[in-house]
């Protein structure tokens, strides 16, 4: 099993706070011999609907120097991982959650928008001392 | 810098072997404050044509016991680069160089078609103790 992501357990906890049911620590899927870990899977129930809301989230600490090396495997993972969810479980909707420092790195590097805008990657913003959540990017 | 490829030269001469002409190693490319090096970049005339075929590869020896790993930083890669080559280059033609035992891995597990068929990946398959390409995946 790979090793926790350093903010793993603040983005879980903030998804607690913010309403949400962890229901998988890790999210395993499994197509033919292929078999991916995706670091969480949570549901959030809404009033209105009698199905909740179903996401899994990939949590991303940027970590090297260069972040665009650590967004080359970000962007790999995302796709791959969407790749599989899209067959096994088209309703469950894919996030990378990422510290809200490494954020406003990534957006205030001028020319970089040009990845994020071939590349929508919804993004879950966490502030990791308060362990909540800053912002969802969709 | 960052470090060669360990199938760098393999790659580079089985290139010219195939009568590509190789004009940058590394080929960096700069947008903004973006810079990117990719591994290679080469170039082939045709008789009938005045401007050549161009071509930019990156190379990537599969090291990781997890093929998937180091596929997923193969599809960041080349998904970040080919984001800047459209605006830059766009006559610059994105491959990824790999060794054809890791090319004949990557195709024989079932399941793995799945993230080939949502990223055609173009690749460049080359036999390494040769030093000779196998074949043109486009």
């Amino acid at each position: 099993m790979p090793a926790k992501d350093v903010i793993h357990d603040a983005v879980k906890n903030a998804l607690i706070k913010d309403g949400w049911t962890v229901t998988h620590d890790p999210y395993s899927i499994k197509y033919k011999k292929v078999s991916l870990l995706i670091d969480l899977a949570a549901e959030r129930a809404f009033a209105a609907e009698r199905n909740g809301v179903k996401i899994a989230v990939e949590v991303k600490s940027f970590l090297n120097p260069s972040l665009l090396n650590d967004l080359k495997t970000a962007i790999g993972q995302y796709e791959i991982y969407l790749s599989y969810l899209e067959i096994i479980e088209p309703d469950r909707k894919l996030y990378i959650a990422i510290d809200q420092e490494t954020y406003e790195a990534l957006t205030s590097v001028e020319g970089l928008e040009v990845v994020f805008q071939k590349h929508t990657i919804p993004f879950i913003v966490v502030k990791i001392e308060t362990e909540e959540i800053a912002q969802w990017i969709n």
